[in-house]
C-alpha cells in the first residue's frame, strides 16, 4: 500500500517516518506548498517522493491513502479532495473548523466508501488504554470528577486558538477513557498576542450525573505540564505525561463521609492515605499505533476506534466551548453528543445521517 | 498586653504559639467549647487560661484582642461581641461568610474604635511579599494573567464549600500582588460528599484591561499542590508553595508576536527560552509576622496590611463566585471592589459607609 | 519517672518535646553550660527545671534516666557519670569517640545495672521499620548491595568529621535493616575548611559474601539528599527519607543473566521494568517512638533495639573508616562486628567483656 | 567527503544518523557483522552503503575518514587497521583497553599523519561547555571537591566492567572542566550478575592540591541519575543532564568559616545559603557538534579537542581504577597524566613518545 501525506510542517515527518517503517507500506509520497520543507523531508528520508501539488497525490492511483496535517481550516476542503478521489483520509484533530464540516466528511466517507479517521494519538498511547481499562474494571469506583492541565510556552496557531490546539487532546482522552461525551461546557479565557485568539483558557464540560471534567490550556506557561487526574470514589489515579517512568500513579486513597458532628471545631471529613501504585506502561510511540490501527482497518475494513464520529464529538465540544467563551462563560449545550460507532463501516443510513444534519 | 483566642481546633494553638512567642504579649487565654482541645493547648503551653466561657475572655480588661479561629459561620457573631467589649479584633479568613457581615463588622470597629484584621496569611509570607515587590518593579513586563492551583486531599468543611475554604487564599494573595479587586467572577464546581458543598471548582477571576485570573480549587486531588503562575508580557513567575527550596522562579522566556505569515504551514509564534532565576526567600514563619503585625499596628494605631477592606473584597469575590455556582457558570460582577484601605485608622465617614452599605 | 537532659543545642530541646509528651514522664531537668540556651528552652517549655551545673541532675534522686546530647568528644565521659550516679543513659549517636570508649560505658552499665541506649533514631522510624521487614520478607531477593547518599548544605561540626557526623545514621540503618555489620571499610575524603577536618568522603562497606554499601556524605553539597537504595536479586527498593508522600518506592525490575552471546555487538544483558509499589508509611515523629521505647526498656527491663552493642559496631565502623582515610583508603578490618544483643539485660559475662577488650 | 562506520550496534546508527546530515559529508558507508543490524540501518537511512567485511571500507579510496564504534576490545586492532590504511579516526570510548594500546594508536596515527579523536561526546554538550566556561571564570571560586553520580538500570557490557563503560563520562568530563587529570585513585566495586564484571563501583580520583572527585557508577540502580556537582569555595554548580529545562543550577551558597568558638555547645559552622540561577543551554544534539568537529579537524588540519592524549588520560585513569578495585581499593597512581595536547597536529616528537612509553 502506497500512502500520502498533505502538509510536512511540525507533524507531518512525523507521519512519513512512521508509515515508512510499517511493513505494509511499500510507499510514501509528500506534498507541501513549502519547497524547504519538502527538501527536509527529502534529506531525512529519501525514498519518500515529494511535490507542491496536491493532484500528484490524488491522481496517483497506487496512493489508496492519505494523511492531512495542515492548519486546521484546510482540513474540511484537503479531506473532501482525498474522499472524492476514493482514498481513506486520516485527518489531524480537530477534524474540521466546525461539526457541520465533520458531518460532510463522515457523509461523504460513507458515500465514496471510504474510512475517515482522526489522529487523536492519545488514544493509541499505551497510558491512556491502561487507564480506561483501569476505569472500566471498576478499580477507582465512579469517577467524580476529572482534572487536565495541557500548559507549555508556544506554538501558537494562527487560525485557531488554545482551546481548538490543545483540548482536543484533553477531550478526547477523557471521552474515550468515560466512553462519553459531555452534555454542557463552560469556558473563560483570555488573549493577549493576537486579538480574537485566546492563548489561555479554562473549560468546564459538564457530563451526566454530577460528573465533571476541568481543562486548563495555556500557550504561556513556562511550566511544561500534562497531568490528567481522574478522582474516583475509591482511588484516584493521576496520568502525568511528562513522567518517563511514573506516567499513571494510582493512590489508593479515600474520603469517607463520617457521621456528622454538631460539636463546634470538629469539622473534618475523615480521609485516609493509602498505597500508591505505578504500573508499568509499555514504551511505544503511540503515532506508529496509531498509523498501523489506520491501515489495518483499512485492510481489513474495520471502524477505527477514532472514527468521523469521535472526531465529530471532540469538535462538538470545542464549539460549544467558543460559543460559552462569546458569552462570558456561560453554559453551552453540545450539540453531538449521542453519535455513536458503528457496528459496520459502510453504509450510514439516510435516516441517521438526517438526524445529525438536524442536530 | 494580654491576647485572647477563640477556637483551638486546628489552627487555634498556632496563632496560641506565635504570640507567646511575641515580647509585647505578657499572657494568652484560650476559649473553646471542647475540654480535649483546652486540655492539648494547656498540655504543650502551659501557661496558657483555658476556658469553654467566651465571656470569661471579653469581660477579662486585661485582654486588649482577641482572635478569633472558629467555623466561618460563627466569625460574624464573635467578632461582634469582642468589638462590642472594645477590644481589637483578628478574624480568620473569610472574614464572615456575606459582604453585608464583613460590613457590619467593619462599621462597628470605627465606631468602638477599635482595629478589624483578617488573617490572610500569605500577605504575611516572604515569598508573596517578594512577588508583590518584584512585580511592582515592571520586571514581568504587564501581567496578562495569573493561574493558581490550590489542591489536595481532605480537610474538609462541614459549613462551607472548598471555594470558601481554600480560595481565598489565592484571591487574597492576587489581590494582593496586583493592588486591585476582580470585576465579575465565573464559577463552576461540583458536590461529592456533602449535598450542596462543592468540593471541586474552577473560579475565573476577571479584572479590568482582560487582566484574568484562573483559580482550581479542591479538596479530592491526590497530589498537594499550591502554585500560582504570573505571566507577563516580559517574563513570567511560578510560586510554588510546596517547594522548600525553590519557591519562586522567574522565567526569563518570552513570547513575541512575529510578523504575519501567509504561508501554508509557517504557522508558529516565535517564543524565547532564557535563564530562570530562583532568588532566595527569607525563611521565618508567616504566622509569626502576621500577628508581629497586629500587635504593632494596634500599639502604634496603624492599619493593617489586611484590614476589613481587604476581607471585604475577598468576601465579596466569593459571593459572586457562589452567586455564578448557582447560576451554572454565569459571570457575576463583584459589589465591593473599589473600597481602598484608609489613610488613616478612625473614623469611616458616614456617607462612604453608607455607599459601601448600598452596594 | 523524672528525666533529665545534658545539652540543649541542636538536638536537645526536641528530646526536652518529646520527654514531655510522654505520659510517664512526670518531669525534665535540662543542663546547658550556655544561658542564652537554657532560656530559649524554658520559653517555650516552661515547666522544664533548668541548670548550667550537671551535678544537678545527677544528684536529683527522681532523676531515674538522663539524656546525652552535646558534642561527641563528651559523651564517654557524661555518660559515666550518669551510669556511676546509677541513672539510665540515653547517649546521642555516636556514641562515643571509640569503641574502647563504648565498650567501656557497656561494661559500666553492666556493673551498674543501668541501660544504656545509644540514639540511631532512624532505627525507629516507621520507614526503615518496613524496609528491614519488606527485606526479611525475601520480597527483594538476595540483597546484593547497597548505596547510600547523605549530604546537604552546612551543620558543619567541630570536633568531628562528616563521616563521625552524618555515616552513623547509614550505616545504623544499613546494619538495622541486614541484621550485619561489615567485615572492613575503605574511605576516602578530604577536607576544605578546617583541617583534619574532612568535610566530604565516601566509605565502601564489606559485608561478608560479597555484599557491598557505599556511603557518601557530605557537608558542602547544595542539595539536600537522604536517600538509601537497596539491590536486591529481585527487585529494588529506594528510601528517599525527603519525600513527604513516597518514601519507599519497590521496582519490581530484575535484571537477567542470559545465555552468553558471542556475537560481536550482541552485548548487552537483559533487563526487565516493572511496576513500582509505594507503600504507605505510617507519620509519626521517629524521636517520640525513641524515647517511648526507652522508657518502656527502663520500665520493663527490656534491652533496647539501640542498645550499646549497637552503639559500638557502629562505632567500630566510623574507626575503621577513619583508618582507611589515613592510610589513603586502604581496607581496614572491622573489630567489633560479631557482638550481638543478648537475650538478658544483665550481666555481661567477664570473659565476653576480656574477649570484646582484646579486640 | 565519505565516511565509514564499523559497528552498528546501539551506537552506531546515531553516528551514521549525525554524518548524513553535514553538508559536508558525500556518502557513508556501514560495516557489522550482524546482517540483522546492517538492514535495519538500510531501512532507516537507505543511501547508507552496507558490507559485513571491514576491507570494503578500508579498501575504498573515497573514504578518508572511519568511525568505530565496537565493543572496546575491538578498538586497538579495528583503529590500528584504519589508521594503517591511512584514515582518519574516530573511536568510541574508552579509546583502548589499555593505556600501551592507546599509546600505539597515537603514535601510529603520527605516523601515517592521519587524526585520532575520541568519542567523549559530552565535550560536546552544550551544558558541559558551559560548565567549563563558568568554572573558568572564577565564578565558583577555587574547585573544591567534584561528586559525580551515572546509575540507571541495565546496558551490561560482556568485555568490561561498568567502570570502563560509565565512568569514562565522568572522567572526560571532569579532566575536560578542570583542565588537568588525577594523580591517583581509589576503585571499590562489587560484582553480581558475570563474575570479574563489576556492576556497580565508587571511585574516587585525586587531583593535586586536595581536589577529589568521587565517582559512583552502577548498572544496576532503578533510578536514572547523571549528576555531577561542582563544589566552589564561592558558589556551587550541579549539573544534572537528565532534566530537561534545569541542566545547570549554579547556587550562590557558600561556607564561611567562623572564629573559633570553644563554648559547649555552639558548633555550627556559618553558611549561607543565596539565589540560584539557571543559564539557557542551547539545545543540539552533542554526537552532531561532536562529528562536524571531527571533520572540521580533518578539513583544516586541527587537532581535536578530544584527541588520542584525551583519550589516553582516560584510560589511564580507568587503570588505575582496575588496579585499585584488584588491591581491595589501595590507592594506586595514575600513569599517564601529564601529556597535553599538542600546538600541531603532526609529528609527535621521538623523545616524548619515548617518555610516554617509558610511563
Amino acid at each position: 500500500m502506497k500512502v500520502g501525506v498533505i502538509g510536512c510542517g511540525y507533524w507531518g515527518p512525523n507521519l512519513v517516518r512512521n508509515f515508512l517503517q510499517l511493513p505494509e507500506v511499500t510507499g510514501v509520497a509528500c506534498c507541501d506548498l513549502d519547497t524547504t520543507k519538502l527538501e527536509r523531508v527529502k534529506r531525512l528520508f529519501p525514498s519518500v517522493e515529494t511535490t507542491t501539488r496536491a493532484e500528484d497525490l490524488l491522481l496517483d492511483e497506487k496512493i489508496e491513502a492519505i494523511a492531512v496535517a495542515t492548519p486546521v481550516h484546510t482540513h474540511h476542503s484537503l479531506g473532501e479532495m482525498v474522499l472524492k478521489h476514493r482514498k481513506h483520509l486520516l485527518v489531524e484533530k480537530p477534524m474540521a473548523n466546525s461539526s457541520r464540516r465533520c458531518l460532510e466528511l463522515i457523509e461523504l466517507a460513507s458515500e465514496v466508501n471510504r474510512l475517515v479517521m482522526v489522529g487523536h494519538t492519545f488514544e493509541y498511547t499505551a497510558a491512556v488504554n491502561k487507564i480506561k481499562e483501569i476505569v472500566a474494571s471498576g478499580e477507582l469506583g465512579d469517577i467524580l470528577y476529572v482534572s487536565s492541565t495541557r500548559v507549555n510556552l508556544g506554538l501558537f496557531q494562527q487560525d485557531i486558538n488554545v482551546i481548538w490546539d490543545l483540548a482536543p487532546h484533553d477531550i478526547s482522552i477523557i471521552n474515550y477513557v468515560l466512553g462519553k461525551s459531555p452534555v454542557g461546557v463552560n469556558a473563560q479565557g483570555s488573549s493577549h498576542y493576537k486579538k480574537g485568539i485566546e492563548d489561555v483558557a479554562t473549560l468546564t464540560l459538564n457530563y451526566d450525573n454530577g460528573l465533571v471534567a476541568f481543562i486548563h490550556v495555556s500557550w504561556l506557561d513556562p511550566n511544561k505540564i500534562r497531568r490528567t487526574t481522574f478522582v474516583g470514589s475509591k482511588k484516584m489515579l493521576v496520568y502525568d505525561d511528562i513522567s518517563a517512568q511514573e506516567k499513571i500513579k494510582i493512590y489508593d486513597k479515600g474520603v469517607e463521609a463520617p457521621p456528622y458532628y454538631e460539636t463546634y471545631g470538629e469539622f473534618h471529613f475523615s480521609y485516609r492515605y493509602g498505597d500508591i501504585f505505578v504500573p508499568r506502561i509499555e514504551d511505544y510511540e503511540p503515532l506508529r499505533a496509531e498509523v498501523a490501527h489506520f491501515v489495518d482497518c483499512i485492510k481489513h475494513g474495520k471502524i477505527p476506534r477514532s472514527d468521523g464520529f469521535s472526531g465529530l464529538r471532540v469538535v462538538s465540544v470545542l464549539e460549544a466551548a467558543q460559543r460559552s467563551l462569546r458569552a462570558q462563560g456561560r453554559f453551552m449545550p453540545v450539540v453531538y453528543r449521542g453519535v455513536s460507532n458503528h457496528g459496520v463501516l459502510h453504509p450510514i443510513g439516510q435516516r441517521e445521517l438526517q438526524i445529525l444534519r438536524a442536530g
